[in-house]
């Protein structure tokens, strides 16, 4: 027996349920969960389904290249049908500095809580590296002194690419990505960052927070793209401070609601539970 | 054209989503929703549909007897089928003396935020009577006073069966129903209560929880039922507070989070998005 | 007995508590509750004693005018001294179309939860008259139409001026005041507001948050200045969304954190807990 | 120059606030912040005061012995005075076989955001060992196999008592401590514990609240003592999680929530803003 999800993502038009269901049925498949939703806006159908294969009455095991072959003919045109498999994901790190985005994935990987093999980290310093070797993970400084951003960028992810990550994830890596490399990862760059109500741009948001005195600071994890200023947003939540916190106070408060919601980002991830219609996510927890 | 809602509860086996898809299908259903959820715990199915017929090719109004039937012939022996129109339902509000949980529905039926038709509010007192009627809505008061709890029981419900209500909304009444009350409405009796962690018993739960101590005060919407001291949780929400609350501070914080929290469970409840498997409630939002 | 606070907002230097604490002491006054907090970044004190008045061993009325003379002799020059009594404050409250947070004050005032006094209501519309009326409030209709700005604004400040509040709160009133008008009421005009993560510039907000696909809508509530976008931050919150949420859903989420925002900010500035440090607020919950 | 933190809890009366900030100002104390509370319930007077001494115009180190005895000499008999200085509090973590409270303690005291010295790690089964090693801080196994309950306490705190700590925390070790222990250490021994509304009690809790069907998953950080089931809240917050939340998620989002609980509760504790009054914690933040 083997588990899979599936996620269909087409036009919408009326059936769509029934066909899908109706090829899985005739594979054998166990249905554990569907999550279907059609943004009207667009006229899109997305579909998750969890199910079991292999299982009574069929017994044997799941053919995944007929599977999706018969759901694509099932479908309107231009369909995209993924079919994954229970394998964990590969990630590969990124890091600046920081400590406790990394940290918190360190802690959850060494106790499988993540839901992905942590291939390597790769930062542009050292200051992380006894971290991740404690937990027998390979680490790579790739110094950006003296290199251009392009030729610092080719040396990190030439290194990235030798793991042949699923997943590349800014763990706080503090450095603009280009085009390029962000059209090579379609949906596969996930990024964390602070937010505020009101918004900031610029330098030291956590001082300028502090300045304008607000009362909640938040943490939003999106896919990185270059459609938009920041890509589309996985999850989101926010934690309160008050005047009592000075910046350095904020920015921990800030750490603290950054590395929960990258937890909560990277496991919808993992497990597949997140789709795209245009610049937003469809989220099926 | 019309919209509904169709309930499915019924043992799991394979291909229900598919079967239950097809019979919607028949009669020209467009799908605009579906949720389903397998208890694996007691080996059960259940599905919300929401989906607009007389829409195109069939231009024909649902036969709403014809499909149920159809349904329960697709579905395992002792399947739950239920079918809703677009009719708000009927309730009718029973109320004690506190005016908070009544406010908010009032406010929100008065400007079309309920989803509900709200018949009538019987309370055991006069104080919220002025209340109720700037709003004009029937006030019934039914004293409790000289009556035997079953006589002033007996009373009250017989006035709460004149408005023939869909359901039955206990905001903030404070008298224990009686096992024969509660067997009457399965499922159409709504309760809201305040909430602590850890839990109190007995009287003046508020100086109590602030003699305690405690840093959260919750509230819970849930269906009255006779098998548990509390029957099943549809909605449960906290509100912080702290040692410079009083004890009457923390009942307005109780306050404050029960009429949030009672506007969400009906709106889960009102919408059709409210199961029970076994003592739980399954919550299709 | 009488019960006061006491705030206090000066040049910080050493032995200001001891100094201030002194001299109520002198007047016999009876301190319930100190806070105090140094903006080290500016070097300013604030401080808000709440005591009672007139009790043992003294036995006569506070002499209000001496006190304050005291205080403003024991501190740095050109201290802030403001000593405020028992009496609720008087607001007026400018209102659009939208109700739900005229609501939710009207309520919680009809039940003394406001602690203000809601001496009118005026729009410039008409749609929310029937509802003020029900709770035997004026209400004044001050339509803008065929009005210039200037000339609207004229008409509709002439008669907040009529009824003397000491606070006018904004609950969704749609129109940008001119700076003339807000430097008349400095920290007097109270604003709540929606707040998106990120933060959206233009018309039709909730349908950008739905197009962006937000995970959280927030509300602050602020006083009105004309030194930023938006002045200092009262309260902020936010309310959990989701990819099922259409924009009508997203306001409506959205109109729920509004108005329990609006009524924490309230409280927060009509029990005096709200002092200013720049442009950020001291807020002594 | 040197910074404290003074607590003082003592009997109401007038002129506390003055007379205490008389003798710090006598001492050259620059106040950095004061809180107050008076618990009218008990009459009792609390203060957190946080100063810096040696500063001008006295530039002479503090005198803490003659500080603290002219404060008590100000004070009504029976006050408690405690001055604390700058160094960090000594712990020593007890543990069982749970990794997410400890990960999360051991994470933060490697980046210097725990506020305290973990001197050693003391356990009743190895399965922690390796992690805490990885941190270079001792680990000690205690198993308690063979020995009675007494037994095995004596041997676990004999260990304790070799490291001095100022706390023990508490962080999932799952067994119960005897009177006696308890007694040894008040307000020293901090707990962590998942809560639920409405609350369970018996074995496997999560399974439990799967079962019952609750909306929210808590924990509460407490002091442990002998007086109630459970001692003073520090504090407590809570996780949302629905039915498609099986025991194993539920127990996931419980540790989630604990871990962040525990974090908050110990940074209260080790930075001296927890009081006591009878059972309730007085918290200055």
């Amino acid at each position: 027996m083997s588990r899979h999800v599936l996620l269909v993502d087409c036009q919408d038009r009326p059936g769509l349920v029934h066909a899908i269901t109706g090829v899985l049925l005739q594979h054998g498949s166990n249905v554990l969960g569907n999550h279907e939703f059609v943004d009207h806006d667009g006229g899109r159908f997305f579909m998750r389904t969890e199910f079991i294969a292999g299982a009574e009455p069929l017994h044997r095991p799941l053919d995944q290249v007929q599977l999706v072959a018969e759901l694509k003919a099932a479908l309107p045109p231009g369909a995209s049908v993924q079919l994954t498999g229970q394998q964990q994901p590969r990630i590969v790190v990124l890091v600046t500095k920081e400590h406790h985005c990394l940290g918190e994935l360190l802690m959850r990987h060494a106790f499988d809580e993540l839901g992905a093999e942590v291939a390597a980290v790769i930062g542009n310093y050292s200051v992380l590296q006894s971290l991740v070797e404690k937990f027998a993970i390979p680490y790579h400084e790739v110094s950006h002194v003296g290199l251009t951003r392009e030729q610092h960028e080719q040396a990190l992810f030439a290194l990235v690419e030798r793991y042949q990550p699923d997943y590349v994830v800014l763990a706080k890596y503090m450095r603009v990505l280009s085009p390029a490399i962000v059209e090579r990862y379609p949906l596969r760059l996930i990024n964390i960052h602070h937010s505020f109500l009101p918004a900031f741009v610029g330098a030291s948001p956590y001082r300028q927070a502090w300045q304008r005195g607000v009362k909640i600071i938040g943490a939003t994890g999106h896919f990185v793209t270059n459609d938009l200023d920041e890509g589309p947003i996985i999850a989101q939540s926010v934690i309160p401070v008050d005047h009592s916190h000075g910046p350095e106070d904020m920015a921990q408060a800030g750490r603290d609601v950054e590395k929960s919601v990258l937890a909560k980002t990277l496991k919808l991830v993992f497990e597949h539970r997140v789709m795209l219609s245009g610049n937003r996510t469809i989220i099926f927890e």
